[in-house]
């Protein structure tokens, strides 16, 4: 299959290039009923779009969203909502010297020997231009989940480098999220975050880190095992954003070193609820949530593009020596924030979907 | 959609329970032609099978495959390949007490909330169990890779709790996998981690660890962006895997502490062929191979099932003490190799496929 | 993707050949707390298969349902439900004149081409065999139906060739269809028709005929346009039965005889229900169930299989003469009666998960 | 899943409403490196297009076509091709009459129940104008099988109500078709056509018919048993074209008629080829394409816009009387075989891809 959708209930499809008209995102299976306009999306993409501080690239894209069918005095019909972000700053920069050889751990190499062709402005498909539509997207998604069931969704900078927050997941204020250009809910952090990717970008290097994320009030019940667990589908997500490298959720990593005794999170009665003391499996047990709170992170590298030297090779297979230049992101993790939250938006509704269809239907 | 399928040109259907009729997995899409009998399979669910050794289960299964369909005098026709791997091991052991509770991190609560009913026996279809089909199915499609492609695939021990190879990837000798009981190609580390397997046994309790798998001589181009990146499905396939909770490709997260300058594959020219310096990327540039070998690492958390007194809830909620019995693997991970190594292939047949639809169609 | 699978929420994958081990089938997405044993199948197979009359093929074939997986104390787990029906007749027939030549109007000559290998005997995958699958996934399918919705789902012979049955839909009466061999729900015409197989039968020839399919009791609401309507995907579902040839829903073929202000279907106030006074419509209107009966017929050919002596061309393309020996039905509309309910089943249940899936999400 | 997609290896996202921004269609898995710009594609949308003369709707849309993403310099990259159709005309007719009761035969009393909402401006997404998407999207794939495959596509009108073209399939002159209003290719007959939908139209009437199409040079061994047979897949493309309501194959109902022994496409030795001496297969065996001219038939009902006073019930489903004004369309059929085309090319184009994935992996 081609590999441009995402979803099965709700499914969006994803279209447009970084310098092309604009990019786009078609969204099958938004339930019927549901208010909807362009400013339950905007402030979204709003937190994605570039130009925003002094620690992001300068490109600067309004990144205006239109809303092109799927609605009717404001409110959705049940059909396909097509949603449309034009591209603005399409600068006729020369792109003759970077059409002659492939940037080192860009997707130049991959793209042009897997199609034998490749749209060199910006990145052309590439480009993490894409993921504007995956927020647009995700708002929507964000605010099915919202109204239908209250799930809260909330993402922030765990690491940027060595730089870590040891906030526990379930002691992190979200309000303090949006207080700092880097999006770490702890402030004095944050400075120093800043002040390390300002660092970066002056010498012409990058960055990369970690993102945490939260889904809050998830129902007991989502994600299809044996393939299509709730953990399997975050991960497929994660990892298609760009310049992700890793996934893990509850425990990850560090989960292995520890022991079954003390890794187990024990089950007890909270006032007739159910829930576990512990929370090393981040919500989700055998691939299908368990009503604690769904935490996971994802890791993004350094970004591929710095104004340095750089050896490569061009287009013929011959070694050469390119100098990067112009705008560049010394740090995408700020910007990763609502990218990663839309993804998790865009899972979870398509699995509560999913979970609406089996539910309830012969009684026990 | 239901959940029990995975991949789209090379798919399955898995299907079966741990203490039912058996195991099945249904493949479609397999190509016509290719020599295929059970002797091509069964030395795969040899080496996942329990009862193997002293660090693993001594539930003792033989775990015998049978071709039910799809080939005429050993060789594949093009229609679906259904395998069938009969459970013999089904102890009429007492179910009646775990009826009656949800054992800590495992999957009875979620399953019994989400399903309205569950098959207590032995974890019903929450069972790892069901990985035999997905190393049953892996073997034909390591077959269609092998031989059509020649690419090679091996995975092996990396971690086992503290104790971590440090060999780098390209240094590993996979002839040593096999030397040992734990599949870590180190013979002294494999002994040491023997013992820590060992002494968790003795003491009721359970040890993770880290399996990493390659995949060498894969062709550039297989991946289909911007969601069905090679390395997005091979995500979502490893945390399919029962007890997984991460998923890291090439320098993943550690790779989040370094900086874009030494982070970027610098491209040369190796006699010819392009390849790059190192390989923080993992083979995978864009969602798309590069050429390089493919790396990466699954974590899977310490067993939930220990032989110790553990608090839980009962199906009516209230608090309650049990104490876990039996038998019980300590340490999945040296059964989780042929697992990751399966789903692997699996993946990547699937993308093969998905590349050969389009490849090589109009000339440039 | 392969096309062996059908269905999204609950999806069919069918496995087996003519002589093979078996046909199996596997469901994904039954819903979990229905009873369901085999004796809630078998009567389905037991129409369906082979060797019931004088008027339908010899084979004896027991075709006997094993549930395989998928329920406990015979209640569905909402894991997957596999099927199997073991081949018994598997005669040790000389196939060795049949594997050197291309029978006419079967699928020797296109299996042959497309996948480089066929299975001979009997057909392989190619053969009617396969349905065996359908009938005893659509009898699960049906069961979901009839408990959740009090959907009724009845099929019937219209014609055997130019014996027509002249019955307005809703005058059938429902009760006749089994009472003859034929499965027409009129005596005297069934007679006819039987004595006409009989002829048919004699002379080793075959004859074609149509199929007519109510679902009665369908809610309004089921079909997903602006593809995936509801008679777009009965009409996928038919055409994949072996031997058919068409199908019309509503006035079909005839309608295109009429005009608009004849075949509009007028609403009307029936007591406080909105219905039509006609049903041209076929009880879909823009793809979606509009709570009139659904009506549709399916034509099938005339079976490829005959007694006679042929022309043809043997595997290198060069003309011969062969002759057709053996046991052969002379007409299948009898035993696609019962296939072509299941496929109504198997898609109208698919169509009402999606359906409930999307269902009383936002209050208007 | 919501069904606003169609295919798999080459699919079709469609969007938009009659009287919304636009028309929409996102494909995804065009082969890179093909020529294509907006030339290529609208003349197939004129030959769809409203107000082209006396026997169509005088809805006048430009209907231009604009490549939104997916090429570079005209030449396909192989990621997704946005295609959008602005609507033009968009009267601000008053619907307020509309809004309150449900025409008979139309989707507006399906719609209403199922979304709870519907988009009352002509039709919204019920509307006929969405295949304007239709035609846009299989003018891509109809290139990509001219230019790879050399496959010839056309359609004409066969019927219109009881005017029937009796010239055989064979014996049509493909270049006749375009000569007339009606798109028949017989001169004498389409005149006959033409004057009996001028009659239909002063009558305030409307009329139904049948479109043949044929597709030719299509290679051996397109189709995806047991379920994506290409019949199956041509069928549910059909059926989702509004206003269709039956499909059939080679010779369809009227083969019910036959016998075996004269059904029977005999295969002979064509000079080196293997050919059958007739069609009545309608060019698929099996499921899978023979290399004979596929041949198929689509029933179209009349059109429910009728100029005329009917009854029917009020949206609190209560009996009204109401008389339809404006423009109608007396006859689809002119306008349907351009969509009959794109559809056949879509599901052909789709199962080429499909066809290419598997073939010719292992040599036999």
């Amino acid at each position: 299959m081609a590999g441009d959708s995402l979803g099965t209930l709700f499914k969006i499809s994803n279209w447009g290039e970084s310098h092309g008209k604009g990019i786009g995102v078609v969204i099958e299976g938004c339930p019927a009923g549901m208010a909807l306009t362009e400013e339950d999306i905007q402030p979204f993409l709003d937190k994605r779009r570039p130009g925003q501080s002094s620690i992001t690239t300068r490109r600067d894209e309004a990144d205006t969203v239109e809303i092109m069918s799927g609605t009717v005095d404001g409110i959705t019909t049940g059909t396909p909502i097509s949603l449309f972000i034009r591209n603005k700053d399409q600068k006729s920069k020369d792109y003759s010297e970077m059409a002659k050889l492939y940037r080192p751990s860009h997707a130049d190499y991959t793209y042009q020997k897997k199609y034998g062709i490749r749209d060199v402005a910006g990145g052309g498909r590439s480009s993490a231009r894409v993921t504007a539509g995956h927020v647009a997207a995700g708002a929507v998604a964000r605010k099915v989940l919202t109204e239908a069931l209250g799930v809260d969704i909330f993402a922030y900078v765990k690491s940027v480098q060595d730089l870590q927050l040891e906030t526990a997941p379930d002691a992190i204020n979200a309000e303090l999220i949006e207080t700092n250009l880097v999006r770490c809910p702890d402030q004095d952090l944050a400075e120093r975050m800043v002040k390390k990717i300002e660092a970066a970008r002056k010498a012409g290097d990058s960055l990369g880190g970690v993102v945490e994320c939260q889904l809050r009030d998830v129902p007991v019940g989502l994600g299809e095992p044996v393939f299509d667990k709730l953990e399997a589908d975050l991960a497929k997500a994660m990892l298609s954003i760009n310049a992700s490298k890793g996934f893990e959720i509850g425990s990850g990593f560090a989960g292995t070193l520890m022991q079954g005794s003390t890794h187990n999170d024990v089950f007890f009665d909270d006032e007739g609820s159910v829930r576990t003391k512990t929370n090393y499996s981040g919500g989700v047990q055998g691939g299908i949530s368990n009503g604690m709170p769904i935490v996971f992170r994802v890791a993004f590298k350094p970004t591929p593009t710095i104004i340095r030297e750089q050896e490569t090779v061009n287009v013929d297979g011959k070694d050469v020596v390119f100098h990067g230049r112009g705008r560049h992101d010394p740090c995408v993790l700020p910007r990763a924030v609502p990218i990663v939250e839309a993804m998790a938006a865009l899972v979870l509704c398509d699995h509560f979907l999913r979970f609406k269809a089996y539910k309830n239907l012969f009684d026990l």
